[in-house]
């Protein structure tokens, strides 16, 4: 393995090495290389940000430069995604330290493609910045066209509408909690579950399907089901009721890693990672309650009441705690 | 002066207090608080990604949060004006420390606002992410309307345009010589060349003006003369000749700054700040040689070749040197 660094490389020779791995994709007029992409565009578009550090958000020694790249691309188009709109384009400001290596920003780059190509076909990185600093530092801005449509924002969620979800809840959090047990082959015991910590997989397409099935509210579970559906109750000023019964099937898939962690002395609980967990991005919509809804999303609760801007899970209320990107 | 820091206040309310100094400008359809933004779009759009480390690109002794905020929205919409679009919108990725004020940051805020009220009337900030990291890194990026207008890119310039500037040469260089000088006072007896380096007023509205004009080739000078200058050369194959009687007025300029930091045992040359120093964020321009050029734009030289790929200073070869992002 080439233990070169970008440092010594230089700027122009690293960049050359990343974008040769980067498509710029189905909706870039012109890519990188100039002061600034261009991007085809058919009425408004959407755009998001989101960073992640190194020893906040992630630790190299979990996380190949693959799914570092990935994980950026992922969350990010999840972002989009949550608004209904189609992702078109990624750009991608990164900062390396004087010791990253040539093949981490290679794999990196690999890693936000591969995300592209199988999360969101057509939408590529059309441009980015290399700079040098302390600790890596990846911050991903990405882009979506509405085709059209209404953007789904978080206001728009109704009385007697239906609540669901698409994705996975609490397998992020329960992998972050395999990785941080001191007995390290416990991630690999469940590395489905592990993966999605490292790696995750936000069902992506399904955003412009719900967006075309009428959902009136939509957002990303990025800091935690319990915090993020709270956002809609508070944004659209509802009352939502989630019932643990459709939670169930969540809870299940965790209930022998909870088992393995606290047979390790550890504090552990299934239930726990799927109210308060973050990192799943799994979509999270209202729907009206006659929409047909796209496959792949699952009923977990109804808004029970204009007003009230809360959440309850059957008959308590449910706290929106979880994930503070400057507290946590 | 208020000393809490953004982590003790969290992130919820640390946002509200630093948004409330934003606006989201005019192409904005839905501004910060969703997933994402909306912004409005009718044709192709520019992107652009810019990223300053603490440190390394800034510091704190030297910047205020307001001139940080600045710098950051000016420079992207610098690269937004280079490729002939308007600015319409940009998003902020920033990572903050541990002892970062809530007031650096409120002031931060109100930075990238005046830039975009002075520099690009209708900009604003639609969205942006705050994190906690080790050093402040502010990732910028910036978009633009072509309005149906080609983009102006770096490799359009042909045999027997004009190469022309708008803004100024060498004095960010010049204001950062200022500022690492051991006597501190110096950089006060100049503070207009001090503020360019700090608070810089790039020519946004020319870009426009300039693709309205005519403009074959531009971009912006924030590497150097003489390495942006060899970009536009190498990505259209022409060779540059630029005239030095004809940037004797860029050397005039920091010719006593100059002399004032050799009287004080360091090495300074204004030659080589106008040739060989980055950030001034000049916009650099070919255009035919029958066009009118907007006010602002100054004639520094001809394309006398087509291929080549180099760029001449009188008679001699002017070799790229400059700023490396990577590598400085």
């Amino acid at each position: 393995m080439e233990s070169i660094t970008i440092f010594e490389l230089g700027e122009n020779e690293s960049l050359r090495r990343a974008t040769k791995h980067l498509k710029p994709g189905e909706y870039a007029v012109v890519g990188s290389g100039d002061d600034a992409a261009v991007i085809s565009s058919n009425g408004d578009f959407v755009v998001t940000t989101d960073t992640m550090i190194e020893n906040h958000d992630f630790k190299t020694q979990w996380s190949t430069g693959f799914d570092l790249g990935w994980k950026a691309a992922a969350t990010n188009l999840a972002d989009v995604a949550a608004m209904g709109a189609k992702p078109t384009a990624l750009v991608v400001a990164l900062v390396v330290s004087k010791q990253t290596k040539i093949y981490w920003l290679e794999d990196f780059a690999r890693g936000l493609q591969s995300a592209c190509d199988e999360l969101a076909p057509g939408c590529g990185v059309v441009g980015g910045d290399l700079a040098l600093g302390e600790t890596i530092t990846i911050a991903v801005t990405a882009h979506g066209q509405l085709e059209g449509r209404a953007p789904v924002l978080r206001s728009g969620a109704q009385n007697e509408d239906v609540v669901a979800i698409a994705g996975t809840l609490g397998r992020a959090a329960a992998g972050l909690a395999m990785l941080q047990n001191s007995d390290l082959g416990l991630k690999d015991v469940y590395p489905e579950i592990t993966a999605v910590q490292l790696k995750p997989n936000p069902p992506i397409a399904l955003g412009v399907l719900a967006s075309l099935a009428g959902a009136t509210s939509m957002l990303d579970v990025s800091d935690s089901l319990a915090k993020d559906c709270n956002r809609i109750a508070v944004a659209s000023d509802v009352t939502i009721s989630l019932r643990s019964n459709a939670l169930l099937g969540y809870y299940a898939v965790l209930e022998q890693v909870a088992q393995s962690i606290t047979a390790r002395g550890a504090n552990a609980s299934e239930i726990d990672w799927v109210l308060f967990g973050g990192e799943d991005h799994a979509l999270l919509a209202t729907f009206p309650k006659d929409a047909k809804l796209p496959a792949g999303f699952k009923v977990i609760g109804e808004v029970t009441a204009s007003g009230g801007a809360r959440v309850f899970l059957d008959d308590a209320i449910l706290e929106p705690k979880g994930w503070d990107s400057v507290s946590s």
